[in-house]
C-alpha cells in the first residue's frame, strides 16, 4: 500500500437513544468525511470507543464502514487492538473478510509489556494472521500507558512483522518521531495523530495525520497543510491556533465527548459516549455552542 | 453471602505446550487449593491472565472451575470486568448460568472514570444484570490506572448497586482501606489483595485475603493468621516478613512470571504467561529454584 | 542514641502577620509539646517549611528550638537536607553547633538520584560532617520523587555512614518498611511518618511517629498506642477512624495548610502557610471550624 | 530588553580535581562561546548544576560570568529559582548588583504550586525585588513536577509582573507552546529548551533556544536554523537528526552528565557532575569517545 497522504478521520461511534450501535447513520456519515476531502477512516479507534463495544458490535461497525467506503475515495483502517493477542487476532482475521484497506494493533494496556521486544512479539502474533493486510502500530501512550518508543519498536518490529506499514503517532515525543520519519529510509508511513501539534509534525516531513477533529474541521487542516506546502508560515501558525482554540473546549467541556457535541453542532447527533467516559449535560451543550460560535470558524468547519 | 473469612487464592491459567487453556489441569488445582485450606478462588483475574485470554477461553476457565468446586468448600468469585460494560454484562451472564458464587468487576482501564459516579454507575450496568449474585469491585490502581478512592465509590455504589459484596482491595491505602472496613458499620466484605502487607490489614479487622502468593503458600499465610489472631505479633512479623522474601524473588525474577515458576517448584507445570508478560528462560529458572532453596520455607508451601 | 519511643511532633514555622519568623512563640509551643507528652521535635521539615525558608531562617529556627528544648525531656531533629550536599552540610555543621541531638537528610528533589548508591553517597556527604550526631533519613517519596527503597538504602548506607540512625518512613510501602525493620537485627529506628496509618506500622513492631498531626491530636495517638499495647483492637480501630476523619479535612480545606488552622483553633496563631502553598480564606475557615466541631474530639486534642 | 535571537547556552559548572568551582575557567568558557556565535549564557540552571551548588558558590558563578561577559556580545540570565522565594529574592539582588542582564526564575520544586494563580504569584514576590531586570520562567516540568500550563500562567503573571519578559520553555507541549507565542500579539519572548526538537518550534515562530548541547554544536543548530529559514527542509531535517543521533549518547550513557564527557571530548575537562549525578566511568568514557567518532560530526561541533 501507498503511504497515505491527507487527513484520516477516527470516526465517533453513532448511537441512537436507546444507546445502540446506529449503522444506518454510517453511509451519510462516510460521505460526508469525502465530501470534506477526508481521505481515510480509523474506526473503532479511541473517538470511535472500540474499547467500550463488544466484540460483536465492533464486527458490526467493520462491515458497516467497509459497505459505505466499497465505492468511494477513503480507505479503513480497524484498529484490532486489545489487551488479548488471541481475541485481536479474531478481529484481524474478521477485518479481513469484511474488506478493510488496513487494520491497526495497540500496546496491551493492563499488562504493560516490559520492552519494545515483547510489544513487537505481541504485535507480530496478531499481524501473522492477515498477511496480506497492511497493520499500522497505534501508539497512545497516554491512555495505553506503554511507553516503549517507537524507534526502538521499529527496530524490533521491522524484522518480525513483514506487513508493517507504518505508525499512528499520538504522542508528542518529536526527536523520537522524527527517528521513526528517517527509519530505514523512510520505510514506514508515520501518520501523525495529535491535531493540535501537526504544523510541528508536517516540518519534519509527515504527510497525514489521523485524529478526531479531522471529522469536523478538516477544512482548516486542509487549508493549514496548504500555507504549509507554500511556505506561508504566518497562515499556517495561525491556522494551528484556530485548530489549538478549538481543541482548548475539549478541555473546558469534559474531555473527548466533546467531540461528538461538536457532530451536534454540524448536525449529526451521535448520542453521548459510553460509560466510564462523562458527557457534557444539556445546560452545558448551550453554553459549549456559544462558545463554539464565538471562535468564528463556521468557515473551517466541515461542510454537509 | 456471608463474608469471607480466610484465603482466596487467584488461580494462574493453566497452558499447554501449545499454548492453549489446559482445562483438564483444573480440577486437580482445585483439590490441592482445598487441600490447604483455601476456601475461594478468584478465578480471570490478574494472577488468571483474564485479559489475556478470548472471551470464549474465559468461559471455558470458568465453566471448568465451577465443575471443579462444585462439591467442595471452595467458592468461586469470577472477575467479568472489562472496558466495554456490554461485553463484561455477557459476561456476567454467562457465569450466572456456569453457577459462580460471586463475580467482580474492575474499573475500566482504558478510559479511566472521571471520579466515583462514573465509576459506580459503570458498575452498575454489569451488576444489574446479575440481580441474584454478590457481586465485588477489584479495585487494582496500580494496573488499571483508576485511582478512584473506595471510600468515595462506596457512598456512591452502596446506594446504585443492592447486589454489592464487598471490594478485593489491591492497594497500598490502608486510611481508605479502614474507612471501608468502617463504612455503614461494617455492611462491606473488605478482601486485602497485597499479600506482602497482610498483617497490616488484619490489624484493622480484615478477615480474608485474595492473592496470587495463596496458590503456594498457604499454610504460611494461615500461620500467620494464627499467630495474629493469639496476640503473638513476633511470629506473625517474623511470617510475614518470610512471605515478603518470598515475593522478592518475583521482583527479582522479572514479575507476575515468576508464581509460575513457584507452581512449577510444587510440581504443577503451568507453561508460561502469555505476551506481553516476560516469562524467565529455563537457565533463570535454574537459578530461581537455587534461591527458593536458599529461603528454607518448604514447610510453609502447599502441599500437594 | 537510644531508639525513640512516642510521638514526635514536626512543628509549623510560627510566621507573624508580616510574614516573619516568629521566634519568640517557639518556647510557648515547645513547653505544649513536652505538656502533651510529645518526645520530640522534627523541625526544618514539610510541616515546618523548611523548603520556603532561607539558610539564615532556618538557621534562627534550629537555634529557636534547641534553646526552648533545653531542659525538657524534647528532642531535637533538624531537617538539613536539601538538594546540595554542600549546603546541608553548612546547615549540619551549624546545626551541631545549636545542640539538636540529631540531624536528618532528605533525597536530592531536582535531581533524582538513579538508585540506591547514589543516594546513600549523597547522604554520607553530609554525615561525615557531623560524626557525632545521629542521622536520620527523611523517606518522603511523594515530596521528593525519590521512590528508592529504603532497604537498598539501608544495604548500601549501612556501610557507608556509621553515624545513621534510623528512617522517618513517610510512605505507603509495609513490604520495604517491615524488612527494614528486621534489617540487621534491628538495627536501625525506623519512625513510621504516616499519621493515618499508624495502627498499621505498630503491628509491625514500629514504636515511634513522627508527624504533623502529633502537634495538636497527641492524646488521640497515645490512646491508639495504649489500646493496641493492650491487644484493644476494636478501640485502636476506632481511634484510627477518628485520625482519619481528622485528616480528612485536610484534604477537603486544601492540604498541609490546613494543619495550621487546626493549631488556630486550639489557640495557636503562627500565619500561614508560605507561598507556593495555598491558604485557606477565612470563610473557608469558618466552615472548617464547624466541621471540626463536628468531629466531637476534643477530648483527642492537645491540651494547652 | 529586546527578545533573543539564536543560541543560548546553558553552561556546565567547572569544577577542578578537588570538586571546588573552577573559576578561572569561565573567561576561556565564555571566549569559546562566543567565538560559536553563542548570544548568551543561562547559568546556575539545570547543566549548571545550580541546585547542587550552595548559594554562596552560585554567587561566584555569577560574577565570574558576568565580570568574564563584560565586554562580549553575550548576554547573561542567571536562574536564581529555588523552592524558597525569600532565597531566591536575595539571589536575584545579588544578580542585578553582579550586573547580569537578566534573572530565571523556576516554578518550586518541593511543595508543588496548586495551579497558576500561586506559581505567578510566588515569582512576582522573586520579581518584584529586581524590576529594573528582565524575569524570565524556565519551565521544565520533568524536573519540578510543576505542570502549570504557561499559557494559563501567562495569563495570570503578565498582570502580576510587569518586567516578565518570557519564557525557556523546556517541555513538549506544542500546543501550549504556540498558545504562548501568540499571547498578547507576541508580547513575550519563548525561548525553546528542547535541543532535539528545535526544528518542531522553528516553524511555530520560535527564533531563539537555550540548551546545553549548544556548548559544543553550536555550529549545527546554526546551520538547522539557517536551512530552515531559506526553506530548504530536507537539510533542516537531517541535521536534526544528527542532533538527535548526539543526544541519544546522553541517554545511553547516563543522562545529563554525558554533556561534560562531550565538552572534554572538545578538551575542556569540567570534573564530574555532583551528586546525587551518576558519572561515567574511564572505560565508559572510551566507549563514549568511540561512539562520537562514529558519529562523524566533527564539522559541527563548536570549534576552539
Amino acid at each position: 500500500m501507498q503511504k497515505f497522504e491527507g487527513l484520516i478521520a477516527a470516526p465517533f461511534a453513532p448511537f441512537n437513544g436507546a444507546g445502540e450501535i446506529m449503522t444506518e447513520a454510517i453511509p451519510g456519515y462516510c460521505e460526508f468525511l469525502e465530501k470534506n476531502k477526508v481521505v481515510g477512516a480509523f474506526i473503532n479507534g479511541s473517538t470511535g470507543e472500540g474499547v467500550s463495544l463488544s466484540m460483536k458490535e465492533k464486527m458490526v461497525v467493520t462491515e458497516a464502514w467497509t459497505a459505505a467506503a466499497r465505492h468511494k475515495s477513503i480507505k479503513i483502517i480497524n484498529l484490532v487492538g486489545g489487551t488479548s493477542y488471541r481475541e485481536s487476532a479474531e478481529a484481524a482475521i474478521h477485518s479481513a473478510e469484511a474488506g478493510v484497506d488496513a487494520i491497526a494493533i495497540l500496546a496491551p494496556y493492563y499488562f504493560k509489556p516490559a520492552g519494545a521486544p515483547q510489544l513487537a512479539e505481541f504485535c507480530a502474533r496478531i499481524a501473522e494472521t492477515v498477511p496480506q493486510l497492511p497493520v499500522y502500530f497505534y501508539h497512545i501512550p497516554v491512555l495505553t500507558g506503554c511507553y516503549v518508543s517507537m524507534y526502538d519498536f521499529l527496530k524490533e518490529a521491522s524484522a518480525m512483522i513483514p506487513n508493517l506499514a507504518g505508525i499512528k503517532y499520538t504522542h508528542e515525543d518529536f526527536m523520537d518521531f522524527l527517528s521513526c520519519i528517517h527509519f530505514q529510509e523512510g520505510e514506514y508511513d508515520m501518520m501523525w495523530g495529535r491535531d493540535e501539534n501537526m504544523l510541528s509534525a508536517l516540518v519534519l516531513g509527515c504527510r497525514s495525520g489521523v485524529g478526531s477533529t479531522f471529522n469536523y474541521a478538516a477544512p482548516l487542516y486542509y487549508a493549514l497543510i496548504d500555507a504549509f506546502d507554500k511556505g506561508d508560515l504566518v497562515t499556517a501558525r495561525r491556522l494551528q491556533q484556530q485548530s489549538i482554540d478549538m481543541i482548548r473546549l475539549l478541555g473546558k467541556y469534559g474531555g473527548i465527548a466533546t467531540g461528538k457535541a461538536y457532530m451536534k453542532y454540524l448536525g449529526f447527533d451521535f448520542g453521548g459516549f459510553r460509560l466510564p467516559v462523562k458527557n457534557m449535560t444539556a445546560g452545558m451543550y448551550d453554553k459549549f455552542k456559544g462558545d463554539v460560535q464565538a471562535l468564528q470558524m463556521e468557515h473551517l468547519f466541515s461542510k454537509r
